[in-house]
């Protein structure tokens, strides 16, 4: 199934949201049917749903599901929230600002709108795929480019989006033509995207991959463990600095070490051009409760504080090539996000 | 208590080892007495005891158990087990060693050797504590050398040593000399001993502390949250490259990023002349269940494999000093530990 999608209204129901409940994951695969954007924003807020290019549809199939159940008032009410509900990934308000300009054409055109968003998703995720191969055909040497070894933060999968995904849309990519040594996934603290989302997905598609935890990158990357980094991104400055998911930063300054390729994998919807740098997205701290305990088990002595930026932003120099549905820049080539193409 | 002691034989039981069992901290403080290499062996496996000046004195005290307790014969292969029980710090086996040196000199040499170990340990901590804050004092400008933010990985305090610590010792040393405003403490993945050793400690010395993710402290660093960056060490090479718990290169790359001092403290103990740079030292890997697994719970699916090396090497040129018992060395500088001095 998709990990979000919009199911057609019947008789007994109208139409509505489905995703599965990725808080749940590896332990249980769980559907959930939302019909409210109260609902949706609960469920954005626990990570049931994540991943910018899937809250990007999350966001449209809101708007949708707003206006054909609220008066406008409420539906304005309701959009408004929805659209700030996590403030890091520009998908999010994105979604919401595509659907909501088809409003004064009636609820029918803001579903279609909305659904194109989701079917967008899904063919950027294909030209993604296909770039992010043959970007690797062109920088790695034989006989890396035909057996690689490639690691990747968080999840970044067709769970993070419709079908497919990004960064790890490009190792399944890999895998299907034969060219995949073997994946690394870097376990994502705090919250394990990577131990519980990425590993799940390997294992589906049934990929070689080792797990690691997220500190062990480094010197991996220097011993020449792999060929390329792949990750995803929330937002993309019209400069280049990337934010996604805290580790990232840290996982490019260790590739520029290593020498490795650093490469983000992200529709063109995740570029921002009305954020001129890294310095001015706004990064999300998510509290202290994630980083003291792990599924409800006290790690950490009880109350203790801590920091937890649940984003960070890797500098446009770090990144040696930025895949889009559409082209592939090298931001260490000086070329930027913004620039006309 | 202290992390490791020697008990005194009495009538009733003979002199053996006496420890805090870490692997079931914060939750709970148990005491273990120790009365056999064997149990003194599995101890160390299950890091009831780790810490590098901890394994020193663990080894020295093993041998005099072994002399106490057993024919020469089943001595000599206790030791030897005792000695390889882990291989990256290079103290475990200096303090077997130097505590084997006295077994020609009869049992009571032995435990005198050994319990000189214990006091030397306990003698270079606080020789590192006045060390660091001194350095501090003059790497720092005002008001960070009054009011530091201090950033450490692991746990190097009083429960990896007999007391007081290496890196967390300079911590303690500069909140009792009212200089510390904030430590940082890294939680340590994957089995957390920044999150459940370190923050006990801080928590014991009334000392205002954060915890992050390992891998939030790059984008921490990069913003100026921090005004040092201190770290224990499991073996220093004659060059000066260190080994440590894994993390610390990363986050040696990300000081160098940021421009902040990283500083490495040990006992001159630490220091292996025999080892010419970090190529030549061995790495543990622990094994892929300490990755997919939190303290029992599952995290990622069952039968992950992991890569889930112990330590990672820091190069040389990456840290801004080292600080023992004896000397402050500048390795950026071009000064090598096996300098004479």
């Amino acid at each position: 199934m998709r990990a979000i999608d919009w199911i057609s209204g019947t008789a007994d129901r109208p139409g509505h949201i489905r995703l599965l409940d990725q808080s749940l994951l590896p332990q249980s695969e769980s559907v959930v049917d939302i019909d409210t954007v109260d609902d949706l924003i609960d469920a954005i807020a626990r990570l049931a749903v994540r991943g910018a290019p899937a809250l990007g549809v999350a966001g449209a199939l809101g708007v949708a599901l707003a206006v054909q159940n609220l008066e406008p008032a409420a539906a304005d009410d309701a959009i408004a929230k929805l659209r700030v509900a996590r403030p890091t990934a520009v998908n999010l308000a994105l979604g919401v600002d595509i659907a909501s300009a088809a409003r004064p054409d009636g609820t029918e055109s803001v579903l279609a709108a909305a659904l194109a968003v989701r079917d967008d998703d899904i063919a950027a995720s294909t030209a993604m795929a296909k770039n992010g191969a043959a970007l690797l055909e062109e920088l790695l040497e034989a006989p890396a480019a035909a057996s690689a070894r490639l690691m990747t933060i968080c999840n970044t999968g067709a769970l993070a989006a419709v079908e497919r995904g990004t960064a790890l849309g490009v190792v399944e990519e890999m895998h299907r033509a034969g060219r995949l040594q073997r994946a690394i996934a870097l376990e994502t603290r705090p919250l394990l995207q990577g131990s519980r989302l990425t590993a799940w997905e390997l294992q589906k598609m049934g990929a070689p991959f080792d797990l690691i935890v997220d500190s062990a990158a480094a010197s991996i990357l220097a011993a020449g463990g792999a060929d390329a980094v792949l990750v995803g991104a929330d937002r993309i400055a019209a400069n280049g600095d990337t934010a996604n998911k805290i580790g990232t930063f840290a996982l490019a300054l260790a590739a520029q070490y290593a020498g490795t390729p650093f490469i983000v994998v992200a529709p063109e919807s995740t570029v921002d051009r009305q954020t001129a740098s890294g310095a001015d997205i706004e990064i999300e701290d998510r509290g202290s409760a994630e980083v003291g305990q792990i599924r409800g088990v006290q790690l950490a002595p009880e109350g203790v504080s801590a920091l937890n930026p649940a984003f960070d932003v890797t500098p446009a120099d770090l990144i040696t090539a930025i895949i889009t549905d559409r082209r592939v820049l090298r931001p260490g080539r000086g070329e930027r996000p913004d620039d006309s193409y």
